[in-house]
């Protein structure tokens, strides 16, 4: 959901409101805070730069156990009472909780892994969390998770330390779940959340929110009331596994005589979509429960709000499917489901030409899931789809993924947002579910649930992208610098106390 | 054609033929020479080597111009008169001349590059050229360019080094013509050959060959009266091309709103061919003229004489395309033009998934060519059938690629070896064409309509893949060692003197 979510709002141009600084119109009660704050914003952005340069990346082994140690640590040192490393049969997750003696249990859901990289492709190297002046932004900090998602993470860490060293205790208390798979899928994020205690715990909470930076250039917020599904699927079509063609690369001169995996696959593929790419023609997929009216009001309204042009812009894209109107086309996003491809690779893959016929080749394929899907019934459906076709022996490779999520308008952690976001002067355009995913169907499916969210000041882009940065001092009057941030968990909690 | 001709020779198991040593079995005028031949033969292995050891590759601007002017030194050692570099708009050409005041001029064609590699496949660094043991053969050379093609030819140019220290003349004059792009398709021979005085050259002699690895593990020689033809191109869909889709990666969750050239490249690769991938659908695609009774008659001779078993365990081949018997798929081997993918890449291409809408993608293609087609007709149609399917913004990049070449059985390059194969007790199988393709178009088309063969004794294997070698001193009685390959070449000196 991070990218999307970044890329979204950095293209919400339209609703151009004067966003009073939070931080400075604190109100008399949080002044002590907010000087804390201020006193400790060298430390907590030094806290940040120390986070980024220890990444934990699951689909490359690297930084397990010191992922989830340094983040138990970190909870240790913010007041949660217990924090323990949780196994599971991939990258181990973190389970605390916060006794403040509060009358009210709010949940955190939290991720300590980041993206891969490539360092080539960074202006400034992606582990060293470097200080910067980005034209338009102020001073930033660029580096691999700075806001997907370890910038808004911290930013909220700093918030609950804030209110301790004031010698308050926390308006709430605490569970808070984090996983160090959310990259590759999220593939164990049940095996945490489903244990006795933890789900104990969570059941005694409001609900659940996850850090975020909430804010596009503009200051603009969108809030979320849910997120596609999604699964990960790596379809391989193997000579091997066929029992045909050859089972490793051969000359290419043997196509005359010997069948080919690579085109195989391409013609499994082609089975899947419509001629344009753009319609599910998988046998007896499972059917998205049609857009509602109250879904097609949020979208007329977030067209109206946005700047299609900056938009497309955006992604350099100068038309959307079907050259449907910006309305339209955001109706699609957020209530069709999709079969993308990723990737494709096999065979000779380097410049030019070589003239092999590969004995495999592989597409990497993402499918986004809407209400009346599930992730399960969607892969049933794929497999059963390709065993009808006679593509039966293509391997099928479930990666990741999970159902889509949504919590109603009115659940805790909405409202709560909703009017730190008023009193901020804020107005925030609603969105019945991003594009994007997240699992947020272990709280709010059964038996939790709960109503879950994301919410966070602040600005950010570059998930999953080069140059992944998080605004520290802004110059853009529009948006949050840290401090700004902090105080916006700062409230929120307060918010959710009440 | 090296490599099918390399892996096609090894399965040839049928005819054990007891192949008389050709270095034993000299007849007495030959005695002085297999002498020198013999005692050369350190020095010719250790010069083989230090070819190796320099590698010149086209496709990654390696070894240029190292690679031409080490091979203008070795051919002055050997005699030419006249050797000199030929520019051309890729990588330049080598033209030599060696006038022995004989009666008859043959021409020889050369490629002093290699194919690329990955040191890491390799049980032995691919530029250290190491003598090796290798069981049921014995003492080989490992490296790139091992067989294809730095060892048949040093073995010929130690042929010409062996007559002349015996104070003879060779016993034919020779015009070589060299090329440096032969792994990259061979788009710039039409400039080295169709220049004024190397075509001139060339209207001289009696036909053209090129020094071949010509025997199987069990010592029977394959006789290809051609070769097929061949175009590579790269079809690339890419956003910007096509006014639609992306410009840049985006997350994937867009891929509701926008085009994706991933599918739309998969879309266009399935109009290319038969649902299995094996009969080419392509609109008006030149059809290859039907196999002959003689072709026919020469497939059923080779089905006879090959093992099929060790053929397809060769190749991990259980089945043949459409389960024909051996002699159907040879005679589709030889008779059929095939549309091939030899990789494909797009998006992202690491392990597991990463959820991008990639803006392009690539499928790399080789089409081979059958007497009947040309390549520029091929492509011509590839890109008309394209068009006329609404795929017009698809970029074709022809990277190399030439016709078909075919030679009559009574060409003198072709008699002259078939004389020194009956000399040496070997009972050669004839092939109307090799399934791999050479750019012996060059010679056998207009102007020059030449006779154009492979030839030389000898063992190699691993062209275009890891382990290459090439036999130095045979253990296997059924083949020659490198005394035994120089020997072939002098023989056949004499035999196109004659």
């Amino acid at each position: 959901m991070k990218t999307v979510s970044v890329l979204i709002r950095a293209a919400l141009a339209a609703a151009l409101l004067s966003c009073t600084s939070i931080a400075r119109s604190a109100p008399a009660d949080f002044a002590d805070i907010e000087a804390q704050v201020t006193q400790q914003h060298d430390a907590g952005v030094k806290r940040l730069q120390e986070w980024i340069r220890l990444p934990s990346i699951a689909a490359e082994d690297i930084g397990f156990p010191e992922g989830p140690q340094h983040l138990i640590s970190l909870l240790q040192s913010v007041g949660f009472q217990h924090a323990v490393m949780v196994e599971t049969d991939g990258k181990p997750g973190v389970f605390a909780t916060l006794d403040a003696g509060a009358a009210k249990t709010v949940g955190v859901y939290m991720m300590y892994d980041v993206k891969q990289f490539d360092p080539e492709e960074w202006s400034s190297p992606p582990l060293e969390a470097a200080l910067l002046d980005k034209p338009g932004f102020g001073k930033i900090v660029m580096g691999r998770g700075a806001v997907n998602q370890k910038g808004p993470e911290m930013a909220l860490l700093e918030a609950l330390r804030a209110i301790q060293a004031t010698g308050k205790k926390s308006p709430v208390n605490l569970v808070l779940v984090a996983e160090g798979e959310e990259e590759i899928g999220s593939p164990h994020i049940g095996q945490i959340v489903n244990r006795p205690e933890v789900q104990a715990a969570l059941m005694e909470t409001v609900g659940v929110f996850m850090p975020s930076a909430g804010q596009s250039p503009d200051g603009v917020v969108s809030v979320r009331l849910g997120a596609k599904g999604v699964i990960e699927v790596q379809l391989t079509a193997d000579g091997e596994l066929w029992g045909r063609g050859p089972g490793k690369n051969v000359h290419s001169s043997l196509k005359a005589m010997i069948d080919s995996p690579v085109w195989r696959l391409v013609r499994a593929l082609d089975t899947l979509v419509s001629e344009d790419g753009n319609t599910i023609t998988i046998d007896d997929y499972p059917q998205p429960r049609p857009i509602s009216e109250s879904e097609q009001a949020m979208m007329a309204e977030a067209a109206k709000r946005m700047d299609e042009a900056q938009f497309k812009k955006l992604f350099s894209t100068p038309h959307w499917i079907d050259d449907l109107d910006f309305e339209q086309a955001l109706e699609r996003l957020i209530s069709q489901p999709t079969v993308n491809i990723e990737g494709l690779v096999g065979g000779y893959t380097g410049p030019g030409g070589k003239t092999v016929l590969p004995h495999s080749a592989e597409a990497k394929l993402d499918l986004r899931l809407v209400p009346g899907q599930t992730a399960d019934g969607a892969l049933a459906a794929l497999v059963k789809h390709l065993d009808n076709h006679g593509f039966g022996d293509i391997d099928v490779n479930m990666s990741g993924g999970y159902d889509p999520t949504s919590s109603p308008a009115d659940a805790v952690v909405i409202q709560a947002q909703m009017a730190v976001l008023r009193d901020a002067g804020i107005d925030p355009i609603i969105w019945p579910r991003s594009a994007g995913s997240y699992p947020g169907y272990v709280f709010t499916g059964a038996p939790l649930n709960l109503g879950a969210a994301h919410f966070g000041l602040g600005h950010g882009s570059g998930a999953h992208a080069p140059d992944e940065y998080f605004v520290i001092e802004s110059t853009n009057p529009n948006i949050e610098g840290w401090d700004g941030a902090v105080m916006s968990y700062v409230r929120y909690l307060y918010e959710l106390g009440k």
